[in-house]
């Protein structure tokens, strides 16, 4: 009988409960049962929360148009983590999803001080490489790089009107001495992840930013933007002394005509419904059989018919970090801590065998008590990268918690997975820049 | 005998005087006699102080090319006011200048606003119309908006990496509240003064900024970052024990390599001539015969050639501005306070007749004491726009004076002036909708 998979000790989730408390983020696990085929990081809780998925998940279901962003700032080399988002973006595609992918060289420009010639190079030979040789297809993708691309640096100019130097400090920590193109580098990451919804793209259209935990300030930032960007609020309300409720359609300085196009389109539409209206000067109130998808459809044609934006706001998942092989957080200042995907094979195995585990102090010991997975960073390579089979990786819990397998034959196992792996990849990623014309990208390999 | 002009008291050019002790701009009458053909502007201290002015006399009285720019923003009439920065630019190009204007929609559209729609329209209608009409040539110059110049915006957030937010606070009174759109649209205007140097334009070349004495702030600002931006900085030194003088070029963070180049080009081109140099990690010290022009050559050539911007610093122009014809300042919040270049010929002349003048008390008085023509707003017309020959506006200082005139009648003469004057340019101004196209300007106009 299959046991069920419990990749964490419950303790360890509660670091991420205050997101969920505090800031608003929704436990994934709540939309995972719409997913017909979930991502392995779904089913293993490894991405554990989400804003506004719902739309994503029914998207998916229903094989209806949707877009899955992510940007990746190309400063150094790519590694694992990166790896978890592209395996994502890879996965979302096979799910129909249009892929979309910025490289952010706006901010290693403007932040790190990177040349526009090394971003280029970072950006083709580290980041576009790896996901073409993770399985990224060249139908429904399109990649580009910030200094590129003009509606994206447009629209970053266009979202600038709507936020100001203190809610940017408060976000960001910025001070007196930011340099004026950090913050705009901001600012175009936002365009990023709105930008498909503009006319010339996609028009209003789900979009999906996997992310890390970390990145949730970035797209609160950007759905608070798309919002203020748009004309129209849609509200369910109550009637306070009735009881019945009904829609609220509020603008937001949006121009008198286009209410009256609204109100008499909603009227023309299901007036023979016996849906009614009534039209004030800054809102219109909706009563009656009229669902929120069919009243959003009217103001967003409306609204788009008079210049606007008509955003839906961007859903986005949240996922955890691996662990350092070194015990802590990876960190690219110790080279011991991670492994970069254009890393030697017999290097980044030799990496695993010096890796911190969950092990005892003897080796009788750990035959006796067992292992401690949920405390080894081994562990953590085969449950997020080196094992696809859930049955395989219970197998691994169990013959670890059992005492049957010792730490370095289980780390001699991983360090052959992790082998034929990069070898793989690096065959892979050396193929890839032959592909780079079916992508779009035009680059000329140096050397 | 011709007597000299003196169009102003002397206590009225105190205003202006803490813009040179305090500011370091210089008096104009010190380049006045390096121009061949001084503009009235010039020749009756309208145009009074500047910047870097040297190399604009050079190059206009040896021919030799250099850029005039201005932004105008297209938010209002254009009015008598812009009459004035327009009749310079087109001075400029009758001297050989190329013109290159930018319509400042960015700062409409993020400060204002204004719509892009408006923004264009406003633009073409008012500004660009008036400029043709004015006398603009299509050859040498160039017109276009910044929302639609990419190496404007480009440039605008290179230009962003070298200031930061306490440095715009102190300049623009910026504060938490501000929007970074606003931010970002101070920066586009450095952009357009600066982005006629770029390779794609004409290189490194003498650019002069016509402007009021407000704008001085943004002048100082632009000036500033064009040194930042620039990898090296020549400057005459001393040596402290010898007293002799000899040129230090200083890198700022530039490469090595780009310091043993222009080393070895200045021994290749001076050595014959005895020209000694000694290279530092950070900077060369030359001694001997070579001028700042042949030095800058060498540093602007090696600096090029390895993808920086040699910008030559902006001069800049500073002119006084004509009082409101109502007394005290111009506002467009009191209509009869100012004219438009599009107002129709009789109302502007009717704002005249009601115009503040220097008269006195009684007729009587008047031809007793004669009137104060430097307390008349309509002198002023006289001396701004109306009268182009010194003599004839000499004679109008005399008959106000020697209270030959009384003001009604002088009144009158200034009316009858406008309304020819207005009358002519509106015609021109009509015939400008044609000849946008060789302009560059694509627009179609409504109505």
């Amino acid at each position: 009988m299959a046991q069920k998979l419990d990749p964490w000790k419950s303790s360890e989730i509660s670091d991420y409960s205050k997101l969920f408390d505090e800031f608003g983020i929704q436990p994934f696990e709540e939309v995972l049962d719409e997913l017909p085929n979930p991502h392995k990081y779904m089913r293993r809780g490894i991405i554990f929360g989400h804003r506004g998925y719902d739309m994503i998940a029914d998207a998916i279901h229903n094989k209806k148009p949707f877009v899955v962003l992510d940007g990746f700032m190309p400063t150094g080399k790519a590694h694992f983590g990166h790896k978890m988002v592209m395996d994502q973006i890879v996965w979302y595609q096979k799910q129909g999803g249009i892929v979309v992918i910025g490289m952010a060289d706006r901010e290693a420009h403007a932040v790190r001080g990177m040349s526009w010639e090394e971003c280029k190079q970072i950006g083709v030979e580290e980041y576009i490489t790896s996901l073409i040789a993770l399985g990224l297809q060249p139908e429904n993708a399109r990649i580009y790089f910030q200094s590129e691309c003009q509606p994206v640096k447009d629209l970053a100019f266009e979202l600038g009107t709507k936020v100001n130097f203190s809610e940017m400090a408060a976000i960001y920590g910025f001070s007196g001495e930011t340099h004026l193109s950090h913050m705009i580098a901001v600012l175009t990451q936002g365009a990023d992840i709105l930008h498909s919804q503009l006319p010339i793209y996609e028009g209003p259209i789900p979009v999906v930013v996997p992310v890390g935990a970390d990145q949730d300030p970035h797209i609160r930032l950007t759905r608070d933007l798309a919002s203020k960007m748009n004309l129209f609020l849609i509200e369910r309300r109550e009637d306070q002394k009735t009881g019945n409720s009904y829609w609220s359609v509020r603008g937001k300085g949006a121009p008198e005509d286009m209410f009256k196009e609204i109100d008499k389109n909603i009227r023309d539409g299901f007036g023979a419904a016996g849906v009614q209206t009534k039209l004030s000067k800054e809102h219109i109130d909706v009563f009656g059989d009229i669902s929120e998808t069919e009243l959003s459809e009217i103001v967003k044609n409306v609204e788009l018919a008079g210049g606007g934006y008509a955003f839906v706001l961007p859903a986005s998942t949240y996922h955890r970090f691996m662990s350092g092989l070194t015990g802590g957080k990876m960190s690219s200042s110790i080279p011991d801590s991670n492994i970069a995907l254009s890393e030697e094979p017999k290097a980044a195995a030799k990496k695993i065998m010096k890796a911190k585990t969950g092990g005892r102090e003897s080796a009788d010991e750990q035959r006796e008590l067992g292992g401690e997975f949920d405390k080894c960073s081994v562990y953590e390579l085969y449950l997020f990268h080196l094992v696809d089979d859930d049955n395989e990786l219970i197998q691994i819990q169990n013959d670890c918690t059992g005492g049957k397998i010792l730490c370095g034959e289980c780390k001699k196992k991983a360090a052959g997975k992790m082998e034929i792996f990069l070898a793989d990849l690096q065959q892979k990623r050396e193929e890839a820049f032959e592909k780079l014309p079916m992508y779009g990208i035009d680059y000329q390999r140096n050397g």
